[in-house]
């Protein structure tokens, strides 16, 4: 055998990511802040009605979905483009505004995929340290990080795994003191908190703003969500996209699950009394918690943190253990009353 | 409002690509070289019977998918990705491979994909033309602008639009001249022609192939290809891709599909056989067209051309006009028979 292909440094520096989500089907999936219920039976129900062999056989059309999903968000169909996820949004920003060395801002820890095409792309990448002890949003240190060379700065608001929010004046601050910079604000998790930046997409030509289906929508199989901005931007992005990143049964999907706001805006409703009785129990067994404004909760375990994160799993539990990002915490997803009630008695059984 | 966002210059350079598929549903669609008829039903009665609530609300999960896929396409799950459609195996293969003003050599006319990707990684980009009048493969043409600095070579076997393949020969040839470049070999059309340079992946370290399921398999609406090569360039490349690109429900139906191997047989086959019958009528229409190896023909209709597209589409043909880089040409997807006896029919009418 001849020698192997030399890869991109770039990608030969990155160390493998392969998030854990084998063998899931059969347990309480509290590992990957789904909605642990499903999506609206009017989702499925459309798509078992839509799936045809004729329809499966053709290239997607996002036309009536564009029109559909902009007028839901409030925008311009010309201020959106659909993506791959939030994935696909996270690298359509990069691909459009980042260079081979240029400088990144972004937030540690934070969602993974951030760091991911930042690095892939080469990029010089400045990570800012939430608080210790609080996970309170670094506002101040990240506005000093602000480098007038910086290109993007990409924040979760409210941020995965720490639970914390940025305020919009925060957001304000930091578009203000990047002018020059992409500034993503991915609301992966706005269903849960309420905050949104996308009304400031019509002030801020430097800004974005990203939502997926994957969340409180319950559709992360499908693979959708939007970014958001000026229509200029979205523009000269569209140019770095894919022209069929996207499935055609989770754009029309899509239509249907945004349609069913009750449905959504129900399920919020439970998980976030659930999240209320979480805490009641947490202090009941004296385990510190962050409060969050996700569908999540990080448990401070301290040393016990992956020991219990196995035993849940041998209990049929599944929950992230963050150690190697916060010290000794465990990531839990909160789903239903009765899904939470059945965690905190596992928890309990072996906390003790 | 204050100025817009800067752009890469890679990005700032590319020509929107804006592919026009609005407004097919109620027409004959002979412009995308899709499977004309549709998937096949088990995949189709598949999908509805596993599309679920709780099914649509969790990540992907591929072990299962790959596990059948690399059985059928006879290679080891560690010499396979699945991908988001062909056009996510192009970009995995540049993100992997190929850096800014790094050289890549692609074919001219060929799928528009790789000039995309190629460009927007900022590529130094080297096109060889089709030889006019034949439209052979290039294969002396392409060995001499091969230099010890190309990075990767993009060549889709048979071509589209061109129709024309390379031998196993001539990819063996490619692959000895250019050892330290990234080889694609994408056979979108494999089915229809039946070369495949897939067992030489163990062979030379510096070839990679994809397969999708958009043509023959009749699933272009689900996105899904897969992406061959040696297991230490799937590691690698497996490190540049998302891990969660591929939506669940076309990872589920590409294992029933490749399990219906009958139904895209006998599909082929009729393609086929509907191909020769094309090929008589156009002689007797006195239409010169280029013999194809895919489930497409190019027809030589000179200065009306876009005239004929325009009419033919008033007649609800789509078929897709390529004057602007094969002169005078439209390329014509062969569907079954009765389609084409259609296609024929309304062709004549306009042609007199």
């Amino acid at each position: 055998m001849r020698k192997a292909l030399q890869p991109r440094a770039a990608v030969e520096r990155m160390a493998p990511y392969a998030p854990p989500t084998g063998g899931r089907a059969d347990k309480l999936r509290l590992d990957f802040n789904e909605n642990t219920v499903g999506c609206s039976p009017k989702v499925a129900e459309f798509l078992r009605a839509r799936i045809s062999e004729g329809a499966l056989a053709t290239y997607p059309e996002y036309t009536e979905a564009k029109r559909e999903l902009a007028a839901h968000f409030g925008v311009a169909e010309n201020e959106m483009l659909l993506t791959n996820g939030t994935d696909e949004a996270i690298q359509v920003l990069i691909n459009t505004f980042v260079d081979d060395r240029d400088e990144v801002v972004i937030l540690q820890p934070s969602y993974a995929m951030y760091k991911f095409y930042a690095e892939l792309a080469g990029a010089n990448i400045r990570e800012i340290a939430y608080r210790d002890g609080t996970l309170e949003f670094p506002l101040e240190e990240l506005l000093e990080a602000l480098l007038p060379e910086t290109r993007a700065v990409l924040i979760s608001n409210p941020n995965n795994p720490t639970g914390t929010a940025v305020s919009l004046s925060g957001i304000r601050q930091i578009l203000e003191h990047a002018p020059d910079a992409a500034v993503l604000i991915d609301e992966a998790y706005f269903e849960f908190c309420g905050i949104t930046a996308l009304p400031l997409i019509r002030e801020y030509p430097n800004l974005l703003v990203s939502r997926t289906f994957s969340k409180a929508y319950g559709m992360a199989s499908m693979r959708i969500g939007c970014l958001f901005s000026a229509a200029a931007n979205i523009a000269i992005a569209h140019k770095a996209q894919s022209p069929y990143s996207v499935n055609m049964l989770a754009a029309l999907a899509a239509r249907v699950a945004v349609s069913d706001s009750e449905y959504v805006g129900a399920y919020v409703r439970e998980v976030l009394a659930a999240r209320d009785f979480l805490y009641t129990e947490l202090k009941r067994l004296r385990i510190p918690y962050h409060r969050s404004e996700g569908n999540f909760v990080l448990l401070r375990l301290g040393d016990r943190a992956a020991q219990v994160r196995d035993a849940l799993c041998g209990a049929g539990v599944l929950v992230r253990d963050r150690s190697y990002e916060i010290e000794g915490c465990v990531r839990v997803t909160v789903g239903t009353r009765a899904q939470t009630e059945r965690f905190v008695r596992e928890l309990e059984r072996l906390w003790r």
